[in-house]
């Protein structure tokens, strides 16, 4: 992925939190924020940042102990009691400790998880408030819970049993897994894949407190250098003299209706009156369900969309979104916009039902198409960031490539589905010309046919994402 | 009832949306609202109020067609697809319009729905935020949106097909009903009552728009006169010279232990230095379910805790609140209390599991019992409310009366749930002296006995509530 690593210098970690003043072309962004409140709670808070937007709650969380209170935390770690971590809670302690649910400290106490489930954002000391829609909880079972004991901390361990942070301040509560899950997603049907995955047999108890975590999360899996932090990818937006900032959150490999798009908005900005918009390509790279393409092959696809033009390297960073997906559609995509936000997003394209899935049990969409975009438009904590809603990109017929859909004459064009995209790959077909660059359609070709069935009639079947 | 009516002036209605400037004692309340976006809405809006508290958006909206209008209306209406109202439905036309949900002007419209189920409040124009967690939805059928066609007002009309209101500048949306109800409830378990009743049978669109009302709702059941609007409680409240107004909601019989309470509440507001509290209670007179008591004998029951003397007729209004009831526990506690502010009320008691019920399918509680209370205090749009957490009371076997939990001793108290009251009362036996007063205790018998069960042994089962 030689072509992929030119478009970010691999600044090695550092715990900085915050991008220096740079000589980016942002206007002063005035923040006013008071208390509405009928208690005189009227202290005016002035912030002025002239670099990239400001993290929620004004400091990026970055939760790593310092390197001169390693030996003595690790010590102090060997007597507390264990709490083993699962890959998905593995995955939060990442997310929470980089800053991207800045500024949350660690994993959600009950007056953060109620606030979450019931308005979805969080109200600060100071009366300002940041959206929060995705409860971030690590469950424990009765036994844990009895071992914890009266201890106000707990050490968080990996599947190997290595130390990877402490929690303090502990506060354990009830997890109420049904009003939870319909919170969330609207829905308690069976078979929601992150509900099966994280929650059913999860504890009864969830545990919340600040985090103090050892060491950056990695993977080795040969995509750690993807994965920047929004410090790093903070520096980069600097580095290159962003002065707008653009999200694509995706879990799919990119196709031409994509890459037009992105380009589109970065010409929209252009005409906005921005010198230098930067697009940062962000795919998800935490837990997925599992006819979802894995992180890896997608990683590949976009190289070969990069390697084949179809994006500008200049004026694009790639980088790896270590969140898990909950498939929650209008309350995630407001997470997957928040944490943007924390890596110095000010704008954010949104499509058609993002962070959607078929309904588990009926025939139709979980959610309804428009919801995301236009909860997103109204959610609280997200007024800072600039909502870009998509517009349907389709292959017109007559140029022989994808482009914005004309309702004038709907006869020209084909939608390709996530599903149709999925078949046609795993028969080894080709798309039309003019749907994806060839070589990364050639990925994905690559990826179905590397699924070995367990009997040749059994490849997971894919449905639209 | 007479002693009842002695409580407050039967003033007839009037459509003035403001209590006049009085002579009440009210620091003045300083409302300094700014909006937090990135985009420059830094319109300051700067509120004086030198009365009883705002409501909700500056102003309340009671929603009547003028007089000397409505022979026009009624005209105009003549022609216009018709909707029928069901009971709810009506309930719910009378909190509207009479200004209960302040600042809706009517039925939902998609936005408004949204916000409501996702984050439970409403932004408005002006970047200020109100409390709303409840959807105050009209439902209509395939066949309905049929008729209605490119029409953009209906009419509403009642069970006799009498014309009740306009509903105009429509808008019509899905009805996603077990989103709605996941996100309202936090479960989708079969049995939920207000579900059963409006939902589960109700059409598949909602159509939102402004209310244009002809009358003020009445039921013609005898207790009109008591249900008083949010501009006529102010008015009560200005002309007593109330320089607080503590709300306490309820739809169960008031024993000792509720009396107790709110006595001991104004004697707090006293020590905090208010010199008239006075006590709104605020018994809830929409749609309940069907084991509760009915609000006809509710107020018999309230009449005589009046008239034995067990709360003072001089510090005391009571009113009923028209709003049905949805048992959606602290999703619902925050509707509660948001209507008694638009009613003039600045305090607000709440108790143990407010709102709740058995959960339909499995035998526990459906909320947990302090999420109510802690979702309360944490609510967007009610921070101007202070809220008043309920102190624990029960029977001191030692005192032969109700008086808060000492934690002490606990071995002299009796705790007498709402199951234990109704079955003895069914059975015609007595509670322990200093229950409740025995007028009030004899409404509750005569009601158990005026129940004439199918066959003898189907006495509907009373459930704590």
């Amino acid at each position: 992925m030689a072509s992929m690593a030119t478009l970010f210098v691999n600044t090695p970690y550092h715990s900085h939190s915050f991008p220096k003043p740079s000589s980016a072309h942002f206007a002063p962004v005035l923040k006013l924020s008071t208390h509405l409140g009928s208690k005189p709670r009227n202290r005016q808070r002035l912030r002025i940042s002239n670099g990239l937007i400001e993290p929620d709650g004004g400091k990026l969380a970055e939760l790593f102990v310092e390197e001169s209170k390693k030996g003595e935390t690790k010590k102090k770690a060997a007597a507390l009691p264990r709490i083993k971590l699962s890959r998905i809670d593995l995955q939060w302690v990442h997310v929470i400790s980089e800053g991207w649910s800045s500024p949350l400290r660690g994993f959600m106490r009950e007056s953060e998880f109620l606030q979450t489930l019931h308005f979805n954002s969080l109200r600060l000391d100071d009366g300002s408030v940041v959206n929060m829609s995705v409860p971030i909880v690590l469950a424990i079972d009765d036994a844990q819970k009895r071992r914890i004991g009266q201890s106000t901390r707990v050490a968080l361990v990996d599947s190997d049993d290595n130390l990877i942070a402490i929690l303090k301040d502990i506060e354990i509560f009830k997890h109420h897994k049904e009003e939870r899950i319909a919170r969330t997603w609207g829905t308690t049907a069976p078979g929601l894949p992150y509900v099966d995955q994280a929650i059913t047999n999860a504890g009864n108890w969830l545990i919340g407190g600040d985090l103090e975590v050892l060491e950056p999360i990695k993977y080795n899996d040969g995509l750690d250098r993807f994965r920047l932090s929004p410090a790093q990818l903070r520096d980069e937006f600097t580095k290159r003299n962003a002065d707008a900032v653009f999200a694509f959150q995706l879990r799919n490999p990119v196709h031409n209706g994509h890459a037009l798009l992105m380009t589109d908005t970065r010409r929209r900005l252009l005409e906005m009156g921005y010198k230098n918009p930067i697009l940062l390509l962000h795919p998800l790279g935490g837990y997925t369900k599992a006819d979802d393409v894995p992180l890896s092959w997608r990683m590949k696809q976009h190289e070969k969309v990069l390697e084949d033009g179809v994006l500008d390297p200049e004026t694009t960073v790639v980088s790896i979104f270590p969140s898990p997906m909950h498939y929650a559609g209008p309350t995630e995509v407001q997470w997957h916009a928040k944490a943007r936000i924390n890596a110095g997003a000010n704008f954010y394209i949104v499509g058609r039902d993002p962070a959607g899935m078929d309904h588990p049990t009926e025939k139709r969409d979980l959610y309804d198409a428009d919801h995301g975009k236009k909860v997103l438009s109204m959610a609280p904590g997200l007024e800072r960031l600039n909502i870009l809603p998509f517009k349907v990109a389709a292959y017109d017929k007559t140029q022989g490539k994808m482009a914005f859909f004309d309702p004038s004459r709907p006869q020209d064009f084909l939608f390709i589905s996530g599903t149709k995209m999925r078949t046609l790959a795993r028969n080894k077909e080709n798309p039309p010309e003019g749907f994806m660059c060839p070589n990364g359609w050639k990925v994905l070709v690559n990826y179905y046919d590397s699924l070995v069935p367990a009997d040749n009639d059994k490849v997971p079947e894919a449905v639209p994402a």
